[in-house]
């Protein structure tokens, strides 16, 4: 199969990127540069289809940014809330319609392409505070897609009902080096640890049991009493 | 009605304006550079927001002609082929997926300002060629665009069942100076007069019975040759 992947750099879709080349698909890897304070994760992928010699473009879309000034990880005036993804401030980490621009590149590469499919790492955790990670939207644009040209592309999104720590344990199957991934969305030169993807990163690691080998700059707040109110343990 | 105007510059979405703004629409208008040959339509599309006095955005796309090297519309290397549309080779202009790039982009700036609707100006003209102008994909895109976000914006497209003849009729009662819309691909000072936009603007005029008062470099080929053709007179 042939297959156009959106490529953040981040834990999920570098872990997709390696269950793809493990069933040997032919991977074109695309990365988007939409002005976003951690364009440190951009380095990581980019270092990431370097080590495995995938083909990668990287596209410029940092003028789109003028549309949006509501969004933190666009607008560096914000402040990066911290705290759980399921907790209300999180929705300042919404770039609107993100992935319905990130998806209509990657189809338009896919058709250029002939490719028969764009994968993405949308997983189960998403769709919580992002209405774009919901499946009725990803439907709906699965449908668009094929729509959009006489070549037909598909979207495959084979993380859509895993919980991000399955993407974990899929990962360390599959000797993905989780060092070598960013999620931090205040994009300093260590992960936080506080904000809503570093505490979701760090929650995905204790709950698949596995050690997370990421370098945080502090742990507060603390992970398991954050956990216990989510799960209410 | 709020609403955000894809915005080509071209004499279907400079009557879309019109329209609007007939009808008391707050309008915010979007152009796209995404490395076109004809870029001088942007300079039309400029102009006319100007004397209207419309908000207008205008967004760099460049960077994703790289994704693409087989439509002529953004590789300078490929001629502009002559001719009306509805021939095979017509097919070099096609831009993969660009529709859904330009929506998914107002989509964004219409979710940001509580808009009501994204306007275009597809027409029923459009989609022998372009896929992406079918109604099948653009009922797929309202869709998607009405699922990207808690707050829903839907798509008009008050043109969709209309001929480019019914939009210059539609121009002309409006008073919407066409000398102050640009349709030609070839994007040189003048339009050409025989590449698929500028035969298909002549076209339109012609069925219309309105006058045109666009200046064309050459008239040829014939006209009522190629009409009587393709209507079988």
């Amino acid at each position: 199969m042939k297959t156009v992947v959106i490529f953040s750099g981040g834990l999920d879709s570098t872990t997709l990127l390696y269950s793809l080349k493990a069933d040997n698909h032919e991977i074109y890897s695309l990365s988007i540069d939409y002005g976003q304070r951690h364009s440190i994760e951009l380095q990581y992928a980019e270092n990431t289809v370097r080590r495995l010699g995938i083909p990668h473009r990287m596209i410029n879309l940092k003028s789109v940014a003028q549309l949006f000034h509501d969004s933190c990880l666009t607008n560096q005036s914000l402040g990066v809330p911290e705290g759980h993804y399921e907790e209300e401030k999180m929705r300042l980490t919404v770039v609107p319609n993100r992935n319905m621009i990130l998806l209509s590149i990657a189809a338009s590469w896919a058709i250029s392409l002939k490719a028969d499919t764009i994968s993405y790492a949308a997983h189960s955790g998403d769709h919580a505070i992002y209405p774009d990670c919901r499946p009725e939207f990803t439907d709906a644009m699965d449908r668009a897609i094929q729509l959009a040209d006489w070549h037909s592309v598909k979207l495959f999104r084979p993380f859509i009902d895993l919980a991000k720590s399955d993407i974990v344990k899929m990962g360390s199957k599959l000797s993905v080096p989780f060092d070598q991934t960013w999620s931090c969305y205040k994009g300093n030169d260590l992960h936080c640890g506080c904000c809503g993807t570093c505490i979701e990163r760090r929650e995905a690691f204790y709950l698949a049991g596995i050690t997370d080998p990421t370098e945080y700059a502090e742990l507060a707040p603390d992970l398991t009493v954050l956990i216990k109110n989510k799960w209410k343990i």
